[in-house]
């Protein structure tokens, strides 16, 4: 059954029970998504204060059979965030419920609300000399809600896991406005379905997440970081190896990137400090830490030396200081603006398991040579994860509007390549509208069938976030 | 609508399909449960090959409507494995299911079906220099597929998670006999719903597992391991926090002990070697495991020297070799053994937040003796992850059967307590049949009914080992 616009009568009603300061206009920046591929169509924004008046807007919304586009900061890379066509739907905006309710440092946990920014929770935790691990480029401006929403990755997914991962309990509002009371702060709980692990992920889908309670740790006594430069990828990946012997679990952050990426930044961000602006090879970044007295600076320079003079490595700096350490990672995270100022054909979050990633490189260079030989190709990304950032650029003097004839072409060969190598067309950004057609062609059709059961049992009237994930019941196929 | 009973026009259209190997009858091992408390009903065990014959299983038990109790080691505690009233089901054993598809010591992934047993599965790890950390007393018999579909602890989560954290992919059989392809061997795949994590700890009531790609660890370079004394629980408490800053997430186990359950093992068990037989306080057995050059051995004594000093422990041995090492093990390994032959009046399977664990300890004394003074408490487990196994035994002179008018009195006063300090009913042993009841008591209605319109949709038949978990539609509230 069709979904109704958020028109007038459901607004006036809405405002009846959120009182008036529960609605605003849709400002252009709540219709937009990084990349601006989609534009949400204008409408309102309820702004609840607090988990009742989340449960309140759910409850309206599924009566009148209106459409609900949740939104947290807004960095989502799929369009997840806005509804570019259907029903005009009403959005949910997270921006007052910033809480963060409590912070625990015995029993490492934190408690914070779904509009809660990722840095301002990394700093409570720090404040309590804990660390809340989940670290990404958007940090400054991700909340929490959608960062579980849509199971965020990061840099630190290699230690500490996937933002599902650092979970343990949480509140959310599902389709009919009931709350689930979930923020539990137990290491061991097995009373029934993980109701918490199906909402992670399900990118507000089937239920609206309110507030979590997040894992801490230890914040690291020992940190060491280091800057290498290796031949190939092949190379990278059997330093990889290595060091995660001589590290083992300490070994927190592996990060990939090509040369074409450095220079992108020295081109389009030429203040960025890159350490070592020579041109060949590919470039590592490498963080380990761990509890005092575990030598970990001293362990690293004696695997790194060993890399040199193997010839894994051709270079190695490893930084002495949390200034130098800060500007290895600002490189590190300064590519995607270098990206988006040049401008993509097309961007791929993919992973392939980890001792596939130099073939997939070498596969995707010769594919990708054999669409277009001009495009190019900037990879880079969490190696230890198996997670690459694979986009694809038009030629210097080109525009990326001169490529749009090959541009899912460009997106076919290389997620084929993905499938080929038993990989996901998704790694971290999750399906949101962008993907809904790649996760019907490459998906499992079993897996499928049963999240359309589980989306049809959750949210029966399909008022939650439509159109991601799964494709409306009256869309046509893409 | 009611189930069929597994009849003989069941089983012979079944045998047909499954050849006349796929069939035997139940032997009286298969009718039973570790703790005696339900007798399943005799009828026919299949014992499918392979996941094609699971899928042409449970398209049979669809058709006719049968019940299906699917059944890996048999090692449960809370009756999951056995269904003791309704229409007689068809066991469906996954005893002939055992094979170690691949260990991949470069991916760190290791695929194994869900017969093969634990400890086969931890030595095929060990033999490409891996570990597979999860670890219990019933490793020897237990099986990957009930260990997953249980989401089962053990003595290593504290560093390396719950069975759940273990699992990169899995396959499984859906109530209509479809397959899931799911073993995916990636460390990040955000494709859509995590049907890995509904499968796992669902008791075998949403799909069979069949097979899973499960996440395998360095071997550690290192390992420490002490046997501490300490005078209550609140000192253990505080050693613990203390050894958590000073060895970080080296810290593997943290399992404490009553001086009841050495009294036990030492009354029925005597020629365990306990390495501390003196009375007073409660042990602990800690370890911690970690790559080379850590200096392990170095910072516990380091960190145990300062605990004898402060009080906080009264006496501390660090196993000085691998036997010593075993021996500390089997101690805490015999404690269940010995619970079994002294006869339990009833038994908990616990979780608290760490720092409540003291504090549970305390009112759990307080309470039992209100209710008899002669009840005896073995509380021993996890501590580090808040997780006790919380049993009550008859005085020394009695039997347990003179308490069975305190019984149900006991467990209510227990899980009330555990509720009352935001705990679980269950941390590591799931609701089977057991817990039914009281996970509809203690459990949060909203997540109950999300459960219940979940479990309609993916079985809606209601095939899958009808009664554990969630009550039979048609069962009266015990």
């Amino acid at each position: 059954m069709a979904l109704n616009p958020a028109d007038s009568a459901f607004l006036q009603t809405l405002e009846q029970r959120l009182g008036p300061s529960g609605l605003r206009p849709a400002a252009p920046a709540d219709l937009e998504e990084p990349r601006g591929r989609y534009h949400g169509q204008a409408g309102a924004v309820a702004i609840p204060r607090n988990t009742d008046d989340v449960a309140t807007i759910v409850r309206a919304a599924a009566e009148a059979r209106v459409g609900l586009v949740p939104r947290a900061g807004g960095t989502g890379l799929v369009g997840g965030q806005v509804a570019p066509e259907g029903p005009v739907p009403l959005l949910l905006s997270l921006e007052r419920m910033t809480q963060i309710r409590s912070v625990d440092a015995t029993d490492n946990v934190l408690v914070a609300e779904a509009g809660a920014i990722l840095a301002d929770v990394q700093g409570a935790a720090a404040g309590a000399d804990r660390l809340f691990p989940l670290s990404l480029a958007s940090e400054g401006s991700a909340r929490i809600g959608g960062l579980l929403a849509t199971n965020a990755g990061g840099v630190q997914v290699l230690r500490y896991g996937n933002a599902r991962d650092l979970v343990l309990g949480l509140e959310a509002v599902l389709a009919d406005g009931a709350v689930v009371s979930g923020l539990r702060r137990l290491r061991k709980d097995n009373t029934g379905y993980d109701l918490r692990h199906l909402l992670i992920g399900s990118e507000g889908t089937l239920g609206i997440i309110t507030a979590a309670s997040l894992r801490l740790f230890p914040q690291p006594a020992e940190l060491a970081t280091a800057w290498v430069t290796v031949p190939d990828p092949t190379a990278a990946l059997h330093l990889f190896l290595s060091l995660r012997e001589a590290l083992g679990e300490a070994l927190s952050a592996f990060e990939l990137m090509s040369r074409m990426g450095l220079e992108f930044v020295a081109d389009k961000l030429p203040t960025t400090p890159v350490p070592d602006p020579a041109p060949a090879g590919w470039r590592l970044l490498i963080e380990a830490g761990s509890g005092p007295g575990a030598a970990l600076m001293e362990r690293l320079e004696t695997a790194l030396g060993a890399a040199l003079e193997s010839g894994l490595a051709s270079d190695a700096l490893i930084a002495q200081n949390e200034a130098q350490r800060g500007s290895f990672w600002r490189v590190r995270e300064t590519i995607p603006e270098a990206n988006r100022l040049i401008g993509a054909v097309a961007s791929h979050d993919i992973s392939v398991p980890v001792a596939q990633v130099p073939a997939f490189l070498s596969a995707g260079a010769e594919a990708l040579s054999a669409v277009d030989p001009s495009l190019r190709i900037n990879a880079f990304g969490h190696l230890g994860d198996g997670n690459l950032h694979y986009n694809v650029f038009p030629a210097e003097d080109r525009d990326r509007d001169a490529y749009a004839g090959v541009r899912d072409e460009v997106t076919r060969v290389v997620h084929d390549l993905v499938a080929q190598h038993d990989g996901s067309i998704s790694a971290e950004h999750g399906i949101g509208r962008l993907k809904v057609a790649d996760l019907e062609r490459y998906g499992d059709p079993t897996k499928l069938s049963a999240m359309r059961a589980i989306k049809a049992a959750l949210d029966p009237r399909g008022i939650l976030n439509p159109g991601a994930v799964l494709r409306l019941p009256d869309q046509d196929e893409g």
